[in-house]
């Protein structure tokens, strides 16, 4: 039988000891567990970054994994964990929203975790990664049924959708939701809700900067040139041939995307 | 049977094969090695830094864990490699200090690593992480008792004690630990030494700054606030409402803190 | 038996979904494969940067390791995926001279990958890592024979070696190779090519800046003196006592290096 996999998704960086930590503590409840790191680099406390970053990930993982993703600025306060079942995969997160980009596009099921049996005790008010999550994780990659760890709840949080807003007859509005490493600005135009790009006189703007050009691959363009590309998650990405788009507009996760179509 | 964990913390970063290098070292020995990363990023050089992160994180892991940690500015000169039980956990580092948290503070045995039949030859005078303590870590998982390894010895190297000094008959002097990812500013502080700050009207500076609030979590003060709060560890932390206290205070690891009592 | 292992170096960061992701696939075709991360910071599109982090590093892991090296700035062009045998290890990687510096150095045979039914399908056009480079790599750990994947060729990438050059009667140009973590300055100047320095009167020049001292071990000399040091993979390398040549020269990867002999 293959040992089951726990993904991590968090804001903790690598400069400190939380990360190992947490799988320390998920070794030593099931010691078979395959730990795979998707980022611990999301910004602090940029929840829908985090959202992003396990939506784009998590499919290429086999069933019966689960994803731990903690993007906690609550960590302390109210808020409540969460554990959802979705595409036959597991995710345990806090209830903030973090899980919205897979919970508004499967099916899924939401529990409450609130079975402490399975928490490491005593519980800090600073750090549920190492007393809550991982602790979960592991009983639940050792085999225990999600039933236990608490009752399916409604009333998760939902925050407000990241699809594009269509703004007048011909134009739509949305944002950047990634910055990569190389400066790819991805915006939250999916090729699946605007298909055949290539066939339209489209002109896409972050901030000042417009483009209308669409290439299929990085290396299409010449040097310095701004680009549109269909990224490898599907969604739309201003690229510059070897360079980075991100500085040369200046812009930020979050900022404003405009598509004008014909 | 559970396979063998070897923890990794260096401050080799992460942008070389270094650590890499040690995995593969490892593996060839004891190929079925769990490798588990607490952090590469550990300050160039900085040894109390690495202290603390191993300090912190060895506790969570299963015994009989083996503990890699090299923060090695002598690499090649006369310090002595060591190998410490404490715990019922193991842990190599060079001579220089790295493991005394863990040493000052739980019963231990340490010993010179002085059989070199169980080194990588040749052994470089520049990267004993790959030379030394790889192999060694990884014939201890394989199953190699201690004692194979070298004979016990009394006058590894005894730094200053990083508790906090009392100064008057109201204050203490302590230091900052570590700043983390978040910004939270680690204390040497603990809360076990200065139970019930709570309850008292304390004052603690960092540099020019001080705070005498103390907060539960992270949420409790308003956005910008400054507060001390009990972190995950026991350490007492200023923290920063959504933003970095760190950055705010202008402070480094190794700077002054002070605390007043009533 | 053994674990198979796969490692991995690309220039894709920790910081986005894409390490995590090619994890993903690996383990759902290869459940038993452990995957050990060589860099992932090799600094964007730099070919010959990754082709020395691995050329660093391979010969550590045991053989049959299955090494994948993605540093593709012609990622979706025509250039090609190949697959080479070296030492009984194997490498994957884009026709684009990243594994130069393995197959200048040894014995090998070079495949073109060209067999799609191993591929992740649709190949995207931007992230062949997850689509061609991770499923191919892990049917190979899995037990696929090399030769399933593509026919041998031999009109692979040859760009120019990376040997320093005779300049002079007594100079040699060579340039630098990599800055490391710690500041050190590795050149391509390699104790087989030019052993005994020692016993030399050499000037080592990195721009402006040149130094005469060979040391054995980085505590040998004073702070703020630099010297040359060979490194742990036989590269003469300057550094600095207790701080960053690379800073104290003001050079940068692929600068200009001089060797003068007596």
């Amino acid at each position: 039988m293959a040992q089951p996999i726990v993904t991590l998704t968090t804001d903790f960086g690598l400069s400190d000891h939380y990360v190992g930590v947490m799988k320390g503590v998920i070794l030593g409840i099931c010691p078979d567990a395959r730990i795979v790191d998707i980022s611990h680099e999301v910004t602090p406390h940029e929840i829908s970054e985090g959202g992003y970053t396990i939506a784009q990930a998590w499919r290429y993982f086999p069933k019966k994994t689960v994803h731990v993703v903690v993007v906690d600025p609550g960590v302390g306060s109210a808020r409540r964990p969460i554990l959802m079942e979705a595409g036959s995969h597991y995710f345990l997160a806090p209830d903030n929203g973090v899980l919205a980009p897979i919970y508004y596009a499967e099916t899924h099921k939401i529990r409450l975790v609130s079975n402490d049996s399975y928490f490491l005790k005593p519980v800090s008010q600073t750090f549920h990664g190492r007393d809550i999550f991982a602790p979960v994780a592991a009983h639940l990659a050792a085999g225990v049924p999600a039933a236990r760890f608490g009752k399916l709840i409604e009333d998760y949080l939902k925050p407000m959708s990241e699809k594009p807003q269509r703004t007048g007859k011909r134009t739509w509005a949305g944002r950047v939701l990634k910055i990569d490493r190389f400066g790819n600005v991805v915006t939250s135009f999916h090729s699946s809700d605007f298909p055949n790009l290539d066939r339209q006189n489209f002109t896409l703007s972050v901030g000042p900067v417009e483009t209308s050009l669409l290439a299929r691959n990085y290396m299409e363009c010449g040097p310095g040139e701004l680009f549109v590309i269909e990224g490898s998650g599907g969604y739309y990405e201003v690229s510059l041939s070897q360079g980075s788009a991100a500085a040369h507009i200046r812009c930020q996760v979050g900022g404003a995307v405009e598509l004008l179509l014909p």
